[in-house]
Order: structure tokens, then C-alpha cells, then sequence
């Protein structure tokens, strides 16, 4: 696997029960998967002599993140290297533009859009603007095509002086721009599949994902309240896309749900990731088959495994780096949780605390005989992954768990 | 850990979940738990200074079997180790005389037995035979007190010639040898816990455990058909034995549930084990809690998670190598079984494949909705679990799952 951050991490444990393990390559020996695995290969994703050494003797070669280039990729499959998802599909999750252009040729539902290659193509940001109108919640947003994250490489605005500015600040960087309308949209949800070279897919249920500031905080699985008409449009619409695009592995597909008096509930798709995803971390607790597992499946060509939920509700949500760093350690923190919530299911990556960094999660699996249907049921397991997810990012609560304030 | 078998491989799967890193001593690289750490200390567990390396700085020194010599144990704790559960916790699994003695003590049930420490001391064989007198299914059971596993180290005979023979054997190998009656039992339970060096104490439903040839083939959680008096009895006798002999970590008490006309449904206490064991690799996929997390937990100090089950049964069937080789290699197998039984939960262990060696094991979780009074739906679960893990035992089946007979 290509990265050493979390998802490696994860995808370690997975391959462990399958009698396996995950070769990382990882820039440092301090992230997170080249802690927990005996096979780390030092070196960067961008050196092709890197990418050969761990390679060399693998069933197969995966990724936990996009940033590969794509040349050098294809020069390993050229080498014989069976690279997992393959190049070919890998691009449209490593290059927005590629993958709207694609999404939009396939009639998959995506926001009205333009392409800025150039500083010849600024003018496109105007007519996009007259033609979204300026209604209420309407605005645009400006992305880097290539080497985003978590909301960094995105810049959302209302004015389009600022649109352009922020489109000529990535041109400047060599970066070609995706100019999108924002979606008035009603929640985000995200449809997360697997595809096996053989051409087997398998969907999870899909899920509500809570974002702040461009990072997802919480992820309820199943997403409440959908229509199952939709929910079930969202999958098939997911392993579509999965199978146009030739992917292997896991493929999350985020997607606005929309609401209009005319059209009713609707969806749009907003970005693509080719890789285990934090919208599927619930499954490692909640689920038969975890995103881990499943993708180490379709990578390594196996069956795919259920997918069926444990629960009548799960809810994922991120331990995330507090603004200072917190009096507590993170064994104190630990231990208090523990006490507290002994049905918490605790994800740690093993990272130092920086503010705003994912440096862990928690899942909470409702208890059996819940319902889906019943809101206090979904708040009570939300409320309880939410504040244990917060006490370990700050050991700050204010409902009596320590004598913090 | 000292020891780097399938125990330990699958503590460090749990390990990495906590934010850590689970160092092991292991004899050679390619032990199970070797293959998957890159904290890896080579040496032996019966050599003080390998001991000394693998506990240098850890929080914890704890085990994955029972065979470190108590005074090496005692010269780390007088080093400042932190051994868990501590040396004078752990003889009682070390050596079935000293268990024996300090169960009778403390008013457990046990078999009728009697310590045959050298030849003066064999005519008690005669005894204890004359004592239990001749009835069906009476019979002796010949125990080295130490080193057996599996089975080994067990002989089972009616003859009082042939048990006095093989207690000879053991005294030869100098080891003293513990002789008790055969316990007349409907079946075999197992009732495991943890306790915490704060004192905190958590069972996991009892369960069943079936054997073959003194090696548990399947286990299922929670025992249907228990009598809830019965299973309350036996996690509370296995909770107060870990107190009594101040055990750290996980004990299984494996149990003989026996019947008669007069007193009704009863318990006799047949061993004990401190560390993660077979009888609960179920709760891997079918507790709140796994017991390699659980052992972790109480062994660094922190409270116990929950033990509660996610299914209304979950059946784990161990993975054995097959008499002969099979025909099929273990990926064609696994993709076999995966077709089949998209929800089989397998866990590998990485080892070589002989006869009768436990070499995985797999979970199925029940569906929701069944009830563990229903003896079909148990059955359907059991069969399944079974099915699975003779297929990959053996990549034979008749029931068509392949052109294999």
C-alpha cells in the first residue's frame, strides 16, 4: 500500500485476519502504518525506484491516498505491477476535473459546472455566476483539480471577483481549476462500494456525513430518514460508477441530497475517492465486512464479503486535534472514556495532536432492538459517539465527566 | 508478550486499534505474531536476558501461553517489570497441582483427585479408583502438571494398570502428575472473564465448547439451553476465582456442566487459563469487546469494555490442518469459502499447515431477530461455522460446493 497514514493502519489489522501483511510504503517511520507493520519501505510516492521496491513480490499494489502520479503508475503496470485500482480508473479520483467531465458523460447527477485551464477561461466563472442567478444559499466554489484534502484546495464565495481571484491563485500554482455552482443542498450523505477485478460489487448501506470546515465529523450508518427509492438510487448509482470507471477496491461516492418543491428529494454527486474512507469507519464496528477487509478482498481478487449492518444504527465520529494542547494525556483521556463508556469502540492512528488533525475515531453500535425510525433511539447513539469522540480530541466536557470545565 | 503465536498476532491487532504497538518475543521470524509486528525481540522464553529485552521499557510484560518459568517471572517483577497477571496468579495455569489444590481451597468444584508427586505416592491411584468404584463412563484421568496443551500431556484410561503406567511416564519426565476421576458431563463450558489490576471484573456469556481429541473444535456463545441459574453461577465462580488469585488480564475457567437425577444441573471447574483463549475468539466478531482488546485493557490499567454479544448467537470453528495436504492451496480455498459464505468471518494465523494444528479459526454472527431457543436457527449458525472451517481444513466437502467428493 502507498501512504502509511491511518488507512494503511487499518487496512493492516484487516490483513492480519486474512493471514496477510500490508507492505507500506511510508515516508517516515513514525506514521501511523509503519508503526504497527513489520514491512515498511522508506521513501516518497513520487519516486518511481520507491514504488518499484514495494511492489516487488506483491499480489497487488493499493493506495491510501491519491497523490501518485499517474505516469509513474503507469509505468509500474507496464512493468507488470498489478496496480489496484488501476491507473486508468485511479485518475478520476486523483483529478476532479477528469472525474466531473467523466461523471457528466455517464449522466450522473453533478452541479453545473466549468473548466478553468487557464487564465484564457477566467470569463467562464462569470457565466457560470449569471446563469446559477443569485438566489438565497447560491454561491460558487473554486477547487484545485489535483491535491486536495479535507477541504483544503476548495474556496467557497459568493462574489465572483473573489471566485476569479482564487481560480487565478491555483493557476498560478500550475493547478488546472473546477468552478462548480454550490449545491442548495438538504444534508450530505455518501454511497460507499466495492468492485472486484472479477467485476463483483458490493454496497454498504449509505450514510449521513456531518461536515465542519471541510472535515467529516460524524457519519451515521444508515443515513435516517432516506427515502428508500433514494437510498437505493445512491448505491446503484455507486456501483455504476464503480464499474464504468473500471475500479478496484473500494470507491466512496459523496453526494449532495438535495430537496425541491418540485422535484422532491434528489441527489448530486460532489467527489469520488478510490480507497478505504472515512465515511466507512463505521464499518469497522458495525458492519460484517469493514471497508478494510472488503478492499484488501477486491484488491486481492477474493469474494466480496456481506455488507449487512450489525445494528440498527451506527455512528462513526472523528477524534480531531484540539486548538491547544489538552492537560490530559491521551492515556488519561483514555481512561476516563473507558469508564464512562464501556460500549465506545476506540480507533487511535498513533499521530501527534495538531489542531483540526484526524488522529483517531469512535464507533458506537446501537444497541439490538432500536429502530432506525425512532429519533431519540439515532440521537441517543449519535449524542454518545459525539462526546466521546470530543472528550478525546479536548478532555474538555461539561457534563460532569472530570472536574474540567 | 512473551510468545509470538496466533494469540499474540491477534493481541496485536487489538493493540493497534489503542494507539499501540505490541512488542513480542518470538522464537523465530516467521511465528504467527512475528509476521505481523515490526516489534519483534527473537529468543526464548526461558532465557532471563530475552525476557529482560522484550519488557525494557514496555508498560506491560504479559503472555500468549503459560510455559515462562515462575522464577524468571519473579526476578523481572523484582527487576521493576510490570508482569500481568503477576507470577503468583499465573502458577495457578502453570501447574494443574497448585490450581487444583487452591480451587479445592476455595470451595470450587473440582473432581475427585490425588497428587502423585513421586512412586512412593502411585497406590493413591488405586485409591481414587477404589473411591470412584466402577460404574459406566468412570474412568481416571492421568495429568502431567505441567507442560501439556491440546491435550497433550492427558491420558485418559478405565485401567487402573495402565493410569499407574502412565503416571510413571510423566514422574520419568519429572513432573509431578495429578490423577482424578473422569467427570460423568453432559458437556463442556467455558467461562471467561477479566479483571483488572484496579480490581474491576467483566464476563462474557458462557459458552460452549466442543472438543475433539482434546482439542476445542467449536465454540458457541452464548450456550444455548443453559439453565440462566447455571450460567450466572459459572460467570460469578469464574469472576470471584480471579479475585482469589489476583489475575490480571483474561481467564477462561473451563467447566464440566454435569447432570444427575438427584441434584439437578451442576459445575465442576476442569482448568484454567490466563491469557486470551480459544473458548473466546468468538467475541472477535460477536462481542462489544474481543477478548485480545479486553486482555489489553485490563493488563494496561484501563476499565474493562463491554462484554455484551452483538448477535443473539455467534458459533467460532477452528481451522485445523488437514491429515493429509490438501489438493487446493489456502487462497483457492478462501476463495471458495468467500463465494459461499459472503458473511463467514476468518481469521488466519499465518502458520504452516500439519495435522490436527490449529491454523484459524472462523466466526459466523448470527442474523438479528433469532433467538438462541431456537435450536434450527442455532443449528443453521453451527452448521455454517462448522462447514466453513472444515472447507478450509480441508477443501473437502460433499455438499457440492465444489467437483470435490
Amino acid at each position: 500500500m502507498i501512504g502509511g497514514g491511518q488507512l494503511a493502519r487499518m487496512t493492516h489489522q484487516a490483513a492480519i485476519a486474512l493471514g496477510q501483511t500490508l507492505r507500506v510504503l511510508a515516508v517516515s517511520a513514525d506514521e501511523p502504518a509503519a508503526q504497527v507493520s513489520p514491512a515498511v519501505v522508506l521513501g516518497s510516492h513520487t519516486d518511481l525506484e520507491a514504488l518499484r521496491q514495494v511492489a516487488a513480490g506483491a499480489s497487488a499494489l493499493t493506495f491510501d491516498h491519491e497523490h501518485v502520479p499517474t505516469e509513474l503508475l503507469q509505468a509500474l503496470v507496464a512493468e507488470g505491477v498489478n496496480v489496484a485500482p488501476p491507473p486508468s480508473a485511479l485518475v478520476h479520483a486523483q483529478d476532479k476535473l477528469v472525474m466531473r467531465r467523466r461523471l457528466a458523460e455517464l449522466g450522473a447527477p453533478v452541479p453545473r459546472y466549468r473548466e478553468v485551464a487557464s487564465a484564457a477561461d477566467l470569463d467562464a466563472i462569470d457565466a457560470l455566476a449569471g446563469e446559477i442567478g443569485s438566489g438565497a444559499g447560491v454561491g460558487l466554489v473554486v477547487k484545485a483539480s489535483r491535491g486536495g484534502y479535507d477541504g483544503k484546495g476548495v474556496t467557497l464565495t459568493d462574489d465572483v471577483a473573489q471566485a476569479r481571484a482564487a481560480a487565478e491563485g491555483y493557476l498560478a500554482a500550475g493547478v488546472a481549476v473546477l468552478v462548480e455552482e454550490k449545491v442548495a443542498m438538504r444534508r450530505e450523505l455518501a454511497a460507499l462500494v466495492a468492485r472486484s477485478p472479477f467485476g463483483q460489487g458490493a454496497a454498504w448501506p449509505v450514510v449521513h456525513t456531518v461536515q465542519e470546515d471541510g472535515i467529516c465529523v460524524e457519519v451515521i450508518a444508515p443515513a435516517p430518514q432516506l427515502d428508500p427509492a433514494v437510498a437505493t438510487a445512491a448505491e446503484q448509482l455507486a456501483l455504476r460508477i464503480a464499474d464504468e470507471l473500471g475500479v478496484v477496491g473500494v470507491l466512496a461516492v459523496e453526494l449532495f441530497e438535495t430537496f425541491d418543491e418540485e422535484r422532491g428529494v434528489g441527489l448530486v454527486v460532489n467527489e469520488l475517492a478510490m480507497r478505504p474512507h472515512n465515511s466507512g469507519h463505521w464499518s469497522m464496528d458495525g458492519a460484517t465486512t469493514s471497508q478494510f477487509e472488503q478492499h484488501l478482498r477486491a484488491v486481492l481478487d477474493y469474494p466480496l464479503g456481506s455488507t449487512a449492518p450489525l445494528a440498527p444504527v451506527t455512528v462513526m465520529a472523528n477524534v480531531l486535534g484540539a486548538p491547544t494542547q489538552p492537560e490530559m494525556s491521551m492515556d488519561e483521556r483514555l481512561h476516563h472514556l473507558f469508564g464512562r463508556l464501556p460500549e465506545a469502540r476506540v480507533h487511535l492512528y498513533g499521530k501527534g495532536e495538531r489542531p483540526g488533525r484526524k488522529i483517531g475515531h469512535v464507533n458506537i453500535v446501537g444497541a439490538q432492538g432500536g429502530s432506525l425510525d425512532d429519533e431519540d433511539y439515532v440521537a441517543d447513539v449519535r449524542e454518545r459517539a459525539v462526546r466521546a469522540a470530543h472528550w478525546l480530541s479536548h478532555a474538555e466536557w461539561t457534563d460532569g465527566w472530570s472536574g474540567h470545565e
